[in-house]
């Protein structure tokens, strides 16, 4: 019987869940995914995710693996058979056959989060649970100058979790700005990789020191102060998707 | 202790709801309003509502009034007091004082609904609580073509549900189409009223008109045979939105 090695990207919504990642207790997009794997497999299959996103934190392109020795179902259709296994706030939007050796974590290239601002006297009942309210409208233009601070190769141990585990916090950020999108304040960044919390965290800094009239040089002087106190409010996990997933080209 | 008339423009998110209208068990919009206007008044308070939504349908502009004896606050920040004491998924938009004789039910000479479709192969789980998913696009001419036979003066005996109690099935409908927005189909409808759950059943008819690819003709076929049993399928709850209610000049 062969085995094939299974791509999927996936787009959920964060809020009924803990998170990715299986915990001991609680709702996880993995565990959902898991249990569907395993109902399909009739054994319990290992899958591997681009990035672990937090409670609450959405995504529309997330992308696993997991190698599969089910030879009856094309790859493409992969996606349908997992689709009516799974509950409607996950959903495998593609699946195809990759590389043996390709790993969704390990070779990804490129990750890119958005995060959704929304300006609003009043909350916006509809909108609530997927973007993060502002009172008064940033100035995109000044926003813009100070994200454009982080692109680049950086130590941001000031932009993340106290519990962040990862033994070096240098990261190359490809992209980091903002756009105006049907009445949303969109930042869009992308990076190698990303720390614990660092898009959460480097938001609420960008929306503090905007609010401040800050200029770019704070922006700097925060990165090299590799100093966590001296971040903003970390923003909240509902305005958070991740985007998307790059990888070489010959890798999957 | 002076009484003043308060109109108050309503949003929520009907997903944590059983509709509108206080039942005997679950979570209405109209039980977490009485709430609060209790907890404010320290007595309970009457609330008449423009309409009366199903489970799991959404506002943006439903409109409902109050007498108040609070001398205390001004009919502006009333939205903001209300807002104060409500849960998230229901927001006071606005609040202001009428006349004395305003009653958002009987007062209100036109109330417009909008419906969202998705079209989508997979499921977006983002929509899912806010839109009807299609599979195929419809043509959004030929929707038109066999909307506008709605508009009018008619018994719309055929769209409503089986348990409306409206001694007259005739209402007026102002105007009804279709337009792209942001992915979105929407189909917008205003009428002086709508029996229950007509715009659902209206909705699901054009939609499997459509894709039969039935003349107008049909429309109007359906609408005389005052037979329900010849309608469509009634589209789903969630792609629903009570979107305005608009009164005389002079009634508030």
């Amino acid at each position: 019987m062969g085995r094939r090695n299974i791509r999927v990207t996936l787009a959920y919504d964060g809020t009924g869940f803990q998170g990715w990642q299986v915990q001991a207790a609680g709702r996880t997009v993995q565990g959902e995914l898991l249990t569907a794997l395993e109902r399909m497999h009739r054994h319990p299959v290992q899958l591997h995710a681009a990035g672990r996103t937090d409670s609450g934190v959405h995504a529309v392109g997330q992308v696993a693996n997991f190698i599969t020795d089910i030879d009856s179902i094309p790859a493409e259709r992969v996606a349908l058979a997992l689709n009516s296994l799974l509950p409607q706030d996950v959903r495998v939007v593609d699946s195809r056959e990759v590389a043996e050796r390709f790993h969704a974590r390990y070779d990804a290239r490129r990750r890119t989060y958005r995060y959704y601002l929304l300006t609003a006297a009043v909350g916006a009942p509809h909108q609530r649970l997927y973007s993060f309210r502002l009172l008064t409208q940033p100035d995109v233009v000044r926003l813009n100058r100070l994200a454009a601070r982080f692109v680049g190769i950086h130590d941001f141990s000031t932009f993340c979790a106290p519990t962040e585990s990862s033994p070096s916090k240098v990261r190359e950020v490809y992209g980091a700005s903002f756009h105006v999108e049907g009445g949303h304040t969109v930042f869009t960044i992308s990076a190698n990789g990303f720390l614990w919390r660092m898009v959460r965290s480097i938001v609420g800094t960008l929306i503090e020191l905007e609010s401040r009239g800050a200029g770019e040089e704070a922006v700097s002087a925060l990165i090299d102060s590799r100093d966590r106190s001296r971040a903003g409010t970390t923003a909240p996990p509902q305005g958070l998707f991740l985007y998307r997933v790059d990888y070489d080209e010959d890798a999957g």
